[in-house]
């Protein structure tokens, strides 16, 4: 496996200027970005900006919602933007249920669709779809893709070139089946991204902002290491957590403990 | 299936005669009881006050918790607990991690060991045990039988008329396999009990008290039903909500309401 990566989202009030500067600094090869921070920022020149710091970008967050009007122009619009930002890897979030909808099949089905008819677009832009199931808590309102097998199964249609899925220890780390499923990702080729977040509770209310950093709640991070690493992948590893009090916090301080749990998780 | 069943949790705060009169008045058949509540009203009282009304008691929330102290003294009491209201069903929720355990694989197994361990008293008093799987979200903190196989899995080793498994709507709607697995729990006759809850957003804090009436949210309760009735299990249907804005409300209205989602769920 390479080494450390920063998802921007662990440190969301860290202007990019400086978290670029600050990785830089920390010896850091890579970072992660995310679609709407980059285009604030100019897509171009946050390219230039983590190039000219000698970084690369791991993947960009996010394609996907599927179910949104509109979603193939948008996802078309992500996969140029990761193009330009030089990553190969484009995270999808399938988004929930269509509104008033209780037919969890057919949103899965629809979601395998739309990943098909960008196939092409992504294959032409060098980028590759990374498929990320969400912890199944998402399942009705932001990703009907649940665990690693449906990720999977959804991807299998399509080159692994083209298509891949994402490990993230967060929305995973409950499910007894994720080990045969990180070997299979293996084994077909199909890990593209890698990423850890900590499981910790209390929940907080709508539940999207209570990820811990590595190693300070309830996932064996090393286990998920070792069988990443197992199956021969190469790509970064991210840390990616989102928590207001995670945020409140200076961006340094932030990433010195993400590298932490980084290297306790990887050692 | 029998029909429909009144659980003391969805109407958390009405007293316990007016509970059981009110189901009575609205031809209820059966009511689904919390240890807590029948304990403060006096469990010998409250198998009287059932048994006159001519209610059944169709569970008794819940044994469980297995990694507490004074598991073992508390599961037998539970036991008794149900014995006494002469239900044969004891729904029981695991708990999560041990304190500062990152081992879910070896809290599963303490799990299952545990549950042996009950087996004899419960078949000496004629309880069935009934493994309820929570949702992943509550996999830390409260059970770690986070799908629908696991607790057959668990169950497998004892005689299906000791241990069996509960369906919730709310804890499985997610999960794709759960339909192989309401199959499963039908040939291997574990079905002990079938509860109704819909799945509404967003969750609130500590995400316990955020589930809906059935018909509100994004459970198809309607395949549920009829994946249950295919097995030929022959209990009633719980409807077992837990929400501040359902508990704030009187007592006869809610259970109109949840006797009108069960309708329109096994209709």
């Amino acid at each position: 496996m390479k080494g450390f990566s920063l998802n921007q989202a662990t440190t969301k009030r860290w202007p990019l200027d400086d978290l670029v500067a600050g990785c830089a600094a920390a010896g850091v090869e890579a970072v992660g970005l995310w679609r709407e921070e980059v285009a604030e920022y100019g897509t171009d020149k946050a390219a230039a900006l983590v190039r000219d710091a000698g970084l690369t970008v791991s993947s960009l967050c996010r394609g996907g919602f599927f179910h949104d009007p509109g979603w193939y122009d948008e996802n078309r619009r992500a996969i140029d933007q990761a193009a330009t930002l030089g990553t190969d890897t484009l995270v999808l979030v399938s988004g929930g249920l269509p509104d008033g909808s209780r037919d969890i099949d057919g949103a899965r089905r629809q979601v395998g669709e739309a990943i098909g008819r960008l196939v092409p677009d992504a294959q032409a832009a060098g980028v590759r779809l990374a498929i990320e199931p969400l912890h199944p808590m998402f399942c009705s309102d932001r990703c009907v893709v649940a665990t690693l097998d449906q990720a999977l199964d959804l991807a299998s249609p399509y080159p692994a070139s083209v298509v891949g899925v994402v490990i993230d220890t967060y929305h995973l780390w409950w499910d007894d089946r994720v080990w045969d499923g990180i070997a299979r990702a293996g084994r077909e080729g199909r890990l593209a991204s890698f990423q850890l977040a900590d499981w910790i509770t209390p929940l907080p209310s709508g539940v999207l902002l209570g990820r811990g950093l590595p190693g300070t709640g309830s996932v064996d991070m090393r286990r998920f290491a070792r069988a990443v690493r197992e199956t021969g992948f190469d790509g970064h590893v991210e840390v990616e957590v989102f928590h207001e009090d995670v945020w409140s916090r200076p961006g340094p301080e932030v990433l010195a403990e993400a590298i932490a749990g980084y290297e306790e998780a990887v050692a």
